[in-house]
Order: structure tokens, then sequence, then C-alpha cells
């Protein structure tokens, strides 16, 4: 068969995406049958399959779907990381059971019939909502992503770390979060011209706490009851969460307790001892709130081998803290060359954006990589430009791109290039 | 406070939209407070929470999240359905494991390596596609829903059936589902310009086979392997099913084994004895495949109870196999006034769409309703009018309009209005 529709539109075999909608692109991946064969009788086929339930479990052959990279800072079971397995997933939407965790204290078992959100400081009425009070409020729902600020940190070593793409950059997730508008209850209690600011407490034994500007609050916060249609899990905040759209994951504090209204920021622990940003120049950065636009190819990676040279999809997901995802260009070279990827239909302001392009692997050694760029313009940076200015030990908000090298037996591995 | 923001835009308590981003309107809700009340301390509080983990379960508080009103055939455990607990959700996607199932023969218990997917038939090249194969094609995702053929068809009984908004409507549901363009695998068969049609079949040993016409199959159907981010479960296909979208449930086969392409519809035991439309003349309609527009009520619903007269926020979902969702209309008296309701932010084509109002219930007893209208122009219809032409005994494709009856001591029950 012909393959004129096999147009390379970038160096080392990446292809015109409309090779997609051409016959024969891919055909080696198909075996020739014959009319016989098409009678396959597999053994499940003639036996009454498992009865109906009140909840569907995962096919037992889907073994790599489980939280992965697993860290819990020494002496704690609670305090540390689990990270979504990226290359398994496939779309915008993550699993609620497979969201990434990040925890100061361990996830507490909240009664909702006894938990509450306080409402007080700067306000003309301080209010405390029960569970079912809330559930009154008008309600909005959005699929947007989540991303803990130290997400990626791997990238910034000074040598390539030998991991998994889910070690590095497994601590973004995305989710429909639904909720009521912080911005309702804020008007239900009357905020005072000096408050300014917002502190957010969580019920965690940890009491995380995070200062926030009262511009964003009134912009796109909701207080989150819901996650992909279902109320909270416990290890998501159950039962409420701040969500801030955007901005680093541990200002979405979890377990919501109270919020208090300010003149200006608390300086807490979590925002002064953590998540402020050191510079070279011995400074400290504070509120570095949203999270840079980014990308990262999900296949292939190292989790994933390649067992023989021919068409491939090359897949990822996109994001911005900032809005929608406008481009994502990718490279078979190294960087030398670069074509844009195509996007699945739902490009979502503040949500992950899966994109696709078409490789013809030729067998060889190629390091791939993928640029995003968001609708403000912002483009995804190299990890050099990533580095300039942050002291040694900095590693929040790094955006940097990824490069892998993939290897002539198929194994694919973290490369600065 | 003022209650001036308070306008009535239609009969019996239904209020502006606008209410929402007003003080005070639901602030009876809330309780004040002073400021020592503030401090509250509950046990979790105070000591660390639960570890990190492979996967996040549900809250055991939430112990309404489940499949209900499962019914198996006599003398099975797998021909049946079980349904979506609908009032206990909010937004637009399902949680996979609580997805809606309709089985013939149970659930198969698939092995993904031995597994293929066989095009054959009206061809020039018959081919086989294992898992690995169709896994380099390019795929794309979308969120859509799934409804069973039979849903609702408890609002054409003679009597109103007093049971819950479940049982009524929970087979339907929505997803991300992620997979390959058939027009893509076609096009590497090379389909012979005699054929027509497709026949699919399942790999359970009910053998569910189904006609669909090309024109469909090179529009938008995909053989779908993911959903909602992960591969399919079992209960819903694995390792693949056929999606089409908008068009009745049981036609996206699951557990998908083999297309043939024909020239003429195959007449299957699923397209005639079952899945087709007996008229009140007598004759029985076939290929009845987009699922009409319609909505429901999900809060309240006979779920759930109301405990005071107050502000309350109506929800519900709304859908159309035509495209998307224009409009949903709300009464609170029966049906003699209607107000337009606020819907969430994503509004997707072929995908359930959130909608909601502001309802002031004033203790005494209520009839509420909703009423969708797609882009289309098409309007969900009263049970008068999905009932005219109809055999006694014909059900599928009910999208009439759902009344609830709320009553004096705050329980809900289903009513013909």
């Amino acid at each position: 068969m012909s393959n004129n529709s096999e147009i390379p539109v970038a160096g080392n075999g990446l292809l015109n995406r409309r090779i997609f909608l051409k016959a024969g692109a891919v055909s080696s991946a198909a075996l020739l049958i014959n009319h016989a064969s098409a009678q396959t009788q597999s053994g499940w086929m003639n036996v009454p399959g498992a009865g109906l339930s009140e909840s569907s479990a995962a096919s037992k052959y889907e073994t790599e779907l489980r939280r992965v990279a697993i860290g819990a800072e020494t002496g704690t079971t609670g305090s540390g990381v689990s990270r979504s397995p990226l290359p398994y997933l496939d779309g915008i939407i993550t699993p609620s059971r497979l969201h990434f965790e990040r925890h100061h204290s361990g996830i507490p078992d909240i009664d909702p019939d006894k938990h509450e959100l306080i409402i007080h400081g700067l306000v003309d009425r301080p209010l405390k909502f029960s569970m079912d009070h809330l559930a009154r409020y008008r309600t909005v729902s959005r699929i947007q992503f989540l991303e803990c600020a130290g997400n990626s940190l791997r990238l910034l070593y000074p040598e390539a770390l030998q991991t998994t793409c889910s070690h590095i950059h497994g601590l973004v997730s995305a989710s429909e979060w639904g909720g009521v508008p912080l911005s309702t209850l804020l008007d239900e209690v009357g905020v005072n011209p000096k408050g300014k600011w917002l502190v957010a407490s969580g019920a965690d034994s940890a009491k995380m706490s995070r200062s926030v500007p009262l511009e964003k609050i009134m912009d796109d916060a909701i207080v989150a009851l819901y996650q992909n249609g279902e109320p909270l899990r416990p290890a998501n905040g159950y039962p409420l969460r701040l969500f801030l759209p955007g901005w680093e994951g541990n200002m979405s504090v979890k377990w919501l307790h109270t919020l208090k209204i300010v003149d200006q920021p608390a300086m807490t622990k979590d925002e002064t001892s953590k998540y402020s940003d050191l510079l070279a120049n011995g400074q400290t950065r504070l509120f570095s709130y949203p999270m840079e636009v980014k990308s990262v190819i999900t296949s292939p990676a190292p989790e994933l081998v390649m067992k023989e040279k021919g068409v491939y999809q090359i897949s990822g997901i996109a994001w911005s803290g900032r809005g929608k995802i406008k481009r994502v260009e990718i490279s078979a070279d190294g960087g030398n060359s670069w074509a844009e990827a195509a996007l699945d239909e739902h490009v979502l302001p503040i949500c992950l954006t899966r994109f696709r392009s078409a490789w013809r692997w030729n067998g060889g050694p190629a390091v791939i990589m993928s640029r995003a760029t968001d609708m403000e313009g912002n483009i995804q940076p190299t990890r050099r430009v990533v580095l300039q200015g942050r002291a040694p030990n900095a590693f929040d908000h790094c955006n940097a791109i990824q490069a892998w090298q993939v290897n002539s037996n198929g194994k694919v591995n973290n490369v600065y290039a």
C-alpha cells in the first residue's frame, strides 16, 4: 500500500497529523486474516459472566493502576506524597482513587455531621455552616487540574535522575470539582472594607494554613464538596476543601475548617518555612501562586517499552494555571525541529489538555520533547531558563521541558537535552 | 436583612438566578457565631491521620455511594441492570464504579493478551488487531453520556410507581470515553462499496450483536479503550467496547470482538426480539437509535427529605443524543409557569449537562418539574405525548417530563402531573 500520505513535518520521523486518517499508516500493526479465523472462540464466550454489583472494580489484569512513588517523611505514615501513574492513564480526567496525595499530617477521619465551616475575622456577621447548610447553596462544577508546587522538582537535579515519568511528574491530576462559590459565602458574612486577605485552615492535625488574596477568592474560588461527580474522598479533603483554580496545590486547603478575613498575609509556617522560593541572591520569594504553562509526554515514557520500530502515537498532557492551552509542539530530534501536536476535543481553561502526535520510530536513538504554549502566550521554558536565579535548593514551580531518550532497545529514560 | 433581591421568576417560589449572588438569600442556613466559637477542636485535629496509599476509597460516611435497584433476571446473576445513584451525585461525570450496568449474560473475565478485534466481511483486507496493535493508533477522548434504551420506562406505567429517582432514571451515566476512531480502522481494512452496515458483536456469552449504519461509524464511532482516564472496567466492556455517541446504550457493544461489514442489517436477536418498539397499530419500529432530549431533577428527589422550609437549590441533569443542551426550564407549580435554570460551565455535546435553580419552599405541597430543549430545538415532551402511538407494552425510549410531588412533611414522590 502507498505511504504517500506519510509526510514528515519535523525531523526524525514526526508525521503530519493527517496521517491518522490515512489508510496504511500503521497497518503493520494489524494482522491479515482469512475469514475462517474470524470464528475465534475464547473460554469466556461460552460461560455466563460475573453478576451485577453495587460497585465496579478495575480489571485484575490492570496491575499498574495504582498510585506510585509513595514517599512518607521519616517517622510518619501520612506526611508525604503519592503520585498518579501518568503513563497508564489517558484523556484528561484522573480517576479519584488515583489522584495524587500530598499531606502534612495524614488524612483525618472526619464525621461530616460534626464538621463545620467557620468564617470570621473582619466580617459583619461571623457565621458557621454545617454540611447540611452548605448543601442548600448554589453549586457550580468545572473540570480543572491540581498540581503540587513541588511537582517535577527532580528535573532540577544536577544530573538526570534515572526514574519513571510518574516519579518526576505524577503530582498533577485533573478532576471535575464541584462546590459553592466562596464569593457567595463571603456575601453572607459581609466582608469589612479593611479585609484584603483570607487565611484558610484545615482540620488536619498539621492545621495547614495559607493566606489568599480576596481578589482570587471573589474571582473563582470554591468550597469544593464534589470530585468527579461524587463527594470528595478523604484523601482529597472530605467533607470539604478550598479549591483555587490554577494555583499551587497546597493552597487548596483540604478538610477546610476556618476562613479568617484579615488585612494582611498571616505569614503561617506553610508560607514561610514551606512553599516559599529561595533565590540565588539570598532572598526568598513568597506567594508564587499560579502554576505556569507545562507539558509532559506520558507515552513513550520510562514505564513503557517500545517493542518494535514503526508508527506510534506520542501522547501527553499540557496545562497552565493561567488559562487554556493554545498549542503543544513536539520534537523527535532533541529540539532541533518542532511540529504541532493535535489536541483532544475538550481544551478547557486551567485543565489538563491531552495532546497526540504521530511518530515513525526508525528503531534508532531519539530524543523526544514537548513544549506547551498557553492562551496568554506563555511558552514552557527549558530547564536552563527555569534554573536562572534560583538557589541550589529551590525546587518548587519547575515547569521545564522534559526530554525523554528513546534507546535502540526500546527503553526510555530521562535525559537533559 | 433585605430580601429585595429575591425576585420570583415563576410560580410557587422559583427565584431569579441572581439570587445566588445576593447576600441574605439563604443565610438562615448558617448560624451566627461569636469569635470564641471559631476555636472548635474536634478529635481528628489532634492526632496524625491515615497514611498514604496506592488507592483512595470513598468516606465510610458516604453509605449511599453504591449502585442501586439491582435487578437480575430470574435464574441469572448477570443478566439485568444496576443503576447509578443519581441524587447522591453532582456535576456531570459519573464515577466509573457507579456507572450503570446492563448485561445480557454477565461480565466476561477477558485476558487482554488473548483478546482480538476482528474486522471482516465486505472489506479488501480482513484484519485482526491485538490490544497492543490498537494502542499504537491515534486515540481521541470526549466526555459523553450513555443511556440504556429502557431507562425511565417506569414513567409509562398506568399508575405512578412509588419508588426512587435512581430506580426510575438511573440507567444514564456520563464518562470521558477514550479510544480509536473506528473510521481509522475501516480505512485500514478498506470497505467494499457494497458495504453499508456493520454488525458489531461482543465476546460475552450472550454474543450481543447489533447492526450499525456505516454513516454513524464514519461520523463519530470509537473503539473505546479508556473510561474516565483509565482502562475500561470489566462491567463496561474491558478491554474494549464500541461507543456510539448519543445512541441507545446496547448498541455500544461491550467486550467488542468482531465487526463484520455487510450490505444490510443483520436482524439479530438483539434488534428484533429486543430493542424494537411495539406500536399501537400492531407494527414494530426497528432501529430507533438516538436517545432524545431529556432531563430529570435529582434534588429534591424521593431519596432525599426536605428538613425545613426555606431556600433550596433545585439541581438535575439534562441530555440529548442529538447535540448540546440549549435550555432547561423549571416549574414549581406543576407546569403552570416555568423559569429558565442556570447551566454549569461545561455544556458539552451529547453529554450530561448540570442545571440549577433557586427555590424558596414555603413548606406546603408543590409539584416540581424540569423540561429540556436541545440545540436542534427538540423539546422534552410530556408523558401524554410520549405514550401516543405506543403499544401498551412498549417501554423503550421514554423521555417524558418527570414531576416530583414535594409534600408538607418534606417527603418527595413520583406523580403524574
